[in-house]
């Protein structure tokens, strides 16, 4: 299902004087550590979820002991994210020993990471849409291939969305967001589906049809609406056939009688209720319509600023195939053709990279 | 919780030559009826599921009885919305004896609709804002305190979400829309709390904590984000919380352990999880979410648009004071106080009130 994600890449960017940094990005549901091992010429790069914030203390710890000797009075942590706030006396607690636990602004790590990713790292942007079959892979700023990227958009996709503006390497700003992110379709899911991890829910994903809990254009006109150039296998209402049919899957239910007006449901129906409406097919429609959301309010940011090129990135993509496509698709679909969507290998990482390159 | 809509107002809008107009607008989710009967100078207007368009054609027949002696062949139908199309051989089977029925454009509809409201009918458009407390009614056009009208956005929420920008009366264009409307606020809110009807999910939405299963700004940094002007109270992630704490919910499970990777759900993992999230905070979250993101696109395209009032109208709202003040509360935020919406009592009634203005 994903592309396969170097945790290791080659990159010099330690000077030596012998300081050990360690980069960190504590956002709303992951936490980063990105480090460079000294005189290594490798930057690694390892995640752990923030609401189990030991376990990523104790990553922490075993790479201090790993790659530096456990020398703490030569070791450096440089913290972004919103965790570095939340969680600074943790850490203040935890890593005492260090020289400083070094805080840094959020926005201002996401920009130098991503500028770093896109003009310093090869092999690292690609552009992505199923009609190519493949990625396709673009060489570092100044190739035939590359885009011309100031302005930009940078559209940082983790538990919610934000989007900035990049008019150069120091001249920046949040110009919107939504609350519509990466949350909000793993939340959802798992509420309906039960699914314990992203995984099984992007597997899920590439398995469904949306049109069984899709309204279709075609399902409201029984053909396309010429007039408005809307086909009709366009989406109309994301989920609109669910509530319409509940009667049907409810009457399948022959066990107890439901209570609709109590605030706790009946297992029976929302037993019949799944068994009418998979998890594959929720899985799929709800990855479709919060992409497609998120592509169009990219794309409408990108034209109020005037801008032409769009990346994406944060912990969301992972890689995703069908995520990618469905950006690339709603940025082409709502822009005709103008504007273009870029991705980043190491999309979740643009915080973290941001603060080690600040140390 | 949802101000009344008078089924009736008084206005003379059929001509004296003795045809019986009928206008209908079927919609993805809705069938609405508008009919003035001869000599009476009012307006009636009623709502049926499309799902049971049986039930809606009963209620055709009853109104031709009812309202002008059964008599057929003086009565003419207007029909617009999706189902025009769709059940166009239904229709003309069940009332081949009508003069005709005649097929008009859903757009054309809406927009002929949406200018008799907010010119011709009186204390039809009001503002709503809960710091104002209550609905602020505004008189016709004309009056001191009616908007500049033209041009205006007109922003339809019903399954899915059409944006018209309106330049006068006769010019009018589809700018945008979304597939995250009302289908996918009530399917995914059965889907979840198995409730039935839209009022239970409306009752539930008015007693909920949205902060239970929202993740907040503060609750990733433990305080405000003032570089960025996010308060600790803004919704960084709408249903951020909820994946998040799934372990937490799935252990309090005594029963049969879950088989995750089954695409079908365990009632046991199910009722833990809707213990831990309940239905009020379920439905109030998501009415959030959706509301929110139907006015940042309404903002954002009335911006690109260069237009100042944005009026919403579809079977949506349904007159309920939190999603009004939320829509209200989104073009305020996102503008900063510069664009101001508007609301129409009859707000489900565009469409068809477009098609009887037409006959």
């Amino acid at each position: 299902m994903r592309s396969s994600i170097a945790q290791e890449i080659q990159y010099p960017c330690q000077y030596d004087d012998g300081i050990f940094n360690i980069a960190i990005d504590i956002g709303g549901s992951l936490a980063k550590v990105v480090f460079s091992p000294i005189g290594s010429n490798r930057i690694l790069f390892h995640t752990v979820e923030t609401e189990r914030i030991d376990k990523f203390v104790r990553l922490l710890h075993s790479i201090i002991e790993s790659y530096h000797g456990g020398d703490y009075s030569t070791t450096q942590i440089t913290a972004t994210g919103g965790g570095a706030y939340k969680f600074y006396e943790l850490l203040s607690k935890e890593f005492a020993n260090v020289i400083q636990i070094k805080r840094l602004d959020e926005m201002e790590c996401l920009i130098k990471g991503v500028d770093a990713f896109i003009h310093e790292i090869p092999d690292e942007v690609f552009t992505y849409n199923d009609q190519d079959g493949a990625q396709n892979v673009l060489l570092p700023n100044g190739s035939a291939h590359s885009p011309k990227t100031y302005p930009y958009l940078l559209v940082n996709i983790g538990s919610g969305v934000s989007i900035l503006k990049v008019e150069n390497a120091e001249t920046f700003s949040r110009v919107g967001g939504s609350s519509l992110g990466g949350g909000t379709l793993w939340g959802l899911l798992s509420l309906i589906t039960g699914a314990q991890t992203y995984d099984q829910m992007l597997d899920w994903a590439h398995d469904g049809d949306n049109t069984n809990v899709d309204m279709l254009v075609g399902d409201i006109y029984g053909t396309d609406y010429n007039k408005i150039g809307l086909k009709s296998s366009n989406i109309a209402s994301s989920f609109g056939k669910v509530f319409q049919n509940r009667r049907g899957s409810l009457s399948k239910s022959t066990t107890t009688a439901s209570n609709s007006a109590s605030s706790t449901t009946s297992h029976a129906d929302i037993a019949a209720r799944n068994k009418k409406f998979k998890n594959p097919d929720v899985c799929k429609s709800l990855l479709y319509a919060i992409s497609n959301n998120i592509g169009q309010i990219a794309y409408l940011q990108a034209k109020i600023h005037n801008v032409q090129n769009i990346y994406f990135g944060g912990s969301y993509i992972r890689g995703h195939l069908m995520t990618m496509n469905t950006l690339s698709f709603a940025i082409d679909f709502w822009s005709q053709g103008r504007k273009q969507a870029f991705f980043l290998k190491h999309e979740g990482y643009l915080g973290a990279m941001g603060a080690l390159l600040s140390a």
